[in-house]
């Protein structure tokens, strides 16, 4: 069966190519695309070409990142652009499938293709509630990415959790914040993403362009403590100092973001180092192996999806812009150039 | 000034004795109590003359539990009957204090006595918020017991926690697991208890009495794996056996109960020893040293207040019974022989 | 081939039955057992017919302890007597094994026979090293659960830790918890045993039936403080209530015995209570999940191993008795009956 | 009583100044210095104006770092030079002190000058035990840093701790390592320091101006695995960066060491990202709160003397320059230009 891929060929280059779906196994079931978000961060990187991948690989055997011999050449392309946001609708079953059926709707992650082919497990596993708006379905990873942040933050009902980065992850860990207890502080630079902070049940605000000291200003909403516990998933280490700073003594920052080149703008002979901070690096492959015998990546999706169909977390309310996918590579255009306000955008099918 | 106060003389024996409050200093205030609830907990074992205490004395400087030379005669006058979830208002302020005003409501632990004094910033930190009904501020002790067995848990978004014991401290338990974003299975041998649990978002009650395998049950309403998380807060050594078996593989039972005798229905070379759970012992007087910096017993009864006054806690929902002052001994009697069902006695003034 | 193996048959009865080892694979290796150990703990238990297993079992999907049906007919015979401590030469090769030669000496887990059968990879794996003596090898498994037992202390150095059983298993624990950096206080009830205690490195010994007081005598021992860890090797309640006990404010009890029945010595109402003591269930197959990118089962055995090479950890001071395989009934009768002081009986092929 | 000070008047300046020890109260004694240390991290800071408390302030409510006025003014002069490595020998009672006399030696940190008064309490409880060389007594404090990086480290019996940093606090950080049990692989610039640190214990050293990948070779050493734990005290942010990359995955790097100005040779997007690393700011006023109810500094500090007593800890062997006090202001020039091979320079008095 032919299909459709979005590629980067190259820096801020994208093309549309056909492709060859495989036939269909006994227990598998095809997927038509429906939706395929955009990842602003992750995936500009690699549209940009300053991923750390680009100039280094990571060595899965060492675990260490090591110089690529030939950088560029070696990325590009960059087949389905990366793309982890998507959900699809079942159109066709294998012979032996039972448990799913037409019409069926399932998420995952398959870049940004028009099509895509799943066992029948997968998709019993990852089927959408009943009652969820498809759209919803695009969050399964990203909802797993900003859940196991939460995971690694350990909150208690009644504390104060300052999440540093607005964008869509900073929106969801947010979201899943207070569900998990705590008054949220919303930090950022732009008043458009704080808007929907506000609106998705922040607490407080803080536009860190605007404000002298953001940290004196967390202290101050906080009785002089600090805030309990910092999540920060902007990816910049001006914000993961400012992260440290805001903090209690003793308390942790969950550094979700992903840093690009040195960290500058971090300065640990100060607080970091004067009021006995720690890091955890939290990646969504990484859960804390004291929580592996309960938790794994498909309970976290479900929980998501299952957050969403209760009404408790609002997921279609992040999303901004739905692009053809015919005009894709105009929104890409759009989101590199910061040309309008933008929270998330989603390829439509 | 004159007080009444409402003493244990001998087990099982109560009486009341006439005392002279001090004289009141500048910075003091007077308090008229308005309630003092009756813990069925720990001041029934004083009642019933079983309480380790009894037997042995604590030696606060080793922190051993030692023999007691002579035990009954020691023990006896319980002044106060050991009350500790008492409400006053203030009706006499000392000539140098800011800050607080007559009609101000005031939580905290005085025993079962018609009037109290504190000091002024006592008074102050301790103020009940606006809009909370007096009956409410009974909890504050009890509340922070129950805050900080939650705070011991640790709990996710999303995670189930299994509450041993549906008396008062179990439903406060209860009711911030909840809003510590966990979904709740309550447990107890008492229906009419676990209607109260039910009324107040468990999401699932399990009577023990009336269950083969608690656990077993608990295990098939998690999908096999077992409960997140165990707060076992009745006290009895057979329910702890069971909050150790419901768990999943390296789970905790935060140990929130006040164990009387040995252990003799706690099997540890079964589960506890094959799915190598922990134990933490949880009470007031010891915060987990990691949030000490953040966390006080303060800051803990303000939490509770604040979650009433937001109405996301209910308190007075769990007083079933009020009583005027002259007549508890009726609910003593009442309460140690099980004669009517109930949760919470308030003796009123 | 064919080879001899030891069985309970019955509570108290053992018997030597002929089995016939399976021929042997490309891959495979034929052992000629040197050494095997009796383990006082565990396989007693099972000798006398008290295992807990014998009177339930564990569902090892659930993770549940489930009555049995026809409890003693189905754990008879207990083949190879449960034992697990086996050392052998390398007798035979598969034709297509490489890295493993004639004479090498592997150790490993196989029961009371004379000899076994092992994939060349296990055997290389399994090797002891130059310059050990090969009845050393007996304690891959007990070095492995004593290891397991001390990654569960987080021992620093200049620290006190009590260890409390002096059987097999606690001289390892004892010893290991030395070269971890800590200062041994040893407890036993048996002066034979609290004599090799002593030789091996323990800072102090208590009889626990001849001291009043065992916590008060190691508070003593510290200061005031109380021991910084406890290991609970004995499996006796009693002992773990002093474990308990004797530990410094929110210290930690590693509980690594196998405890028998209810504990009913186990008073949780007093020390647990009132000190913030937890409790870890300690067991080989469990290794703490914060170390499982690091520790595993092999790693553990082979730092036993080198640690013997190294000649900081003595294995073979603790064998005092070595009786011929015909003889092993007699042993089991000696230990069921403690005729006379005993540590560590082998039995020899 | 008169006594001389050393103290930094401006950058790259000392001077000599006399000062009057205030009269000696009854429960005091006088010390007369015997030797004071040179940091050579934190003093050269000051000695050099590149301490960050010369253009900030640490606020000690809000305990954060702000702008500082008048910034150089307000540093100098440094009192006595920011020393804190002092030993001396009691010279005078007051009236009314007991256990303590004449002769004693006493350690504690009191800056560069000739003499100093302390309480009688204190003498006592800093007393140099019996046997070890006065010079010893300089590393109170700075051993009180290593040992609380230790204490941060939970280091098992069989790990392997990499320690980046081979001056005067890795080297003593190296050596508790390795009597906390592990095979420490010592990381430095310097072949001189590594000198001291394979005569001192280290399993492996590894010069990083030498070697092409510090961390690969980490790996190498350990099976592929990397280090259980890193202990960062160079104050390097690259250093940092590969005490991050050498960890097995999930591990932690203890972070001792004192940064100046931003970490632009962190990388956080790579290893630390995708290897879920944690960081904790270790600093010697901040004992990990889990441990305080048996940890403090004075324990810390006797740990490190009694340590030495038993000849496990070698102190005095780090000391490879001894200047008359007369002479300080060379000692500082020739540190500050690094021109000889230095480890621990010492003010005799």
């Amino acid at each position: 069966m032919a299909a459709q891929r979005l590629d980067f060929i190259a820096p801020r280059e994208v093309a549309w190519v056909e492709i060859e779906e495989p036939a269909l196994q006994a227990d598998e079931v095809r997927l038509s695309t429906l939706y395929s978000g955009i990842s602003a961060g992750t995936q500009l990187t690699a549209y940009r070409g300053v991923n750390p991948f680009v100039q280094k690989q990571f060595n899965g055997e060492s675990r260490l990142f090591e110089p690529r011999e030939h950088s560029e050449s070696s990325l590009y392309p960059v087949r389905g652009c990366w793309g982890y946001e998507e959900v699809g609708v079942v159109t066709e079953l294998g012979s032996g499938v039972k448990g799913v059926k037409e019409g069926d709707v399932v998420y995952g992650t398959w870049g940004h293709k028009s099509a895509h082919t799943v066992s029948a497990d997968f998709a019993h596993d990852h089927k959408l509630p009943e009652g969820v708006d498809p759209l919803a379905g695009i969050y399964s990873q990203m909802g797993a990415i900003a859940l196991n942040a939460i995971l690694d933050a350990d909150i208690h009902i009644g504390e104060t959790v300052a999440v540093f980065g607005q964008g869509v992850p900073g929106q969801l860990v947010a979201q899943l914040a207070r569900l998990n207890g705590a008054d949220v502080i919303a930090i950022d630079l732009d008043d458009y993403r704080l808007g929907f902070s506000q609106k998705l049940g922040a607490a407080h605000t803080i536009n860190s362009r605007q404000t002298d000291d953001v940290s004196k200003r967390i202290k101050e909403l906080t009785g002089g403590k600090g805030a309990d516990v910092a999540i920060e998933i902007s990816g910049a280490a001006g914000a993961l100092h400012e992260a440290i700073r805001c903090l209690a003594y003793n308390g942790r920052v969950v550094t979700a973001g992903f840093y690009q080149g040195g960290a500058k703008d971090l300065y640990l002979g100060e607080e970091f180092h004067h009021n006995r901070i720690s890091l955890i690096g939290s990646q969504i492959s990484g859960i804390n192996p004291q929580l592996t015998h309960r938790w794994d990546r498909l309970r976290m999706e479900r929980t998501i999806m299952e957050l969403a169909r209760a009404g408790r977390l609002k997921l279609t309310d992040l999303v901004t812009h739905q692009v053809a996918f015919e005009q894709a590579d105009a929104a890409y255009r759009m989101l590199d150039t910061n040309a309008e306000p933008v929270l998330q955008v989603v390829i439509k099918f």
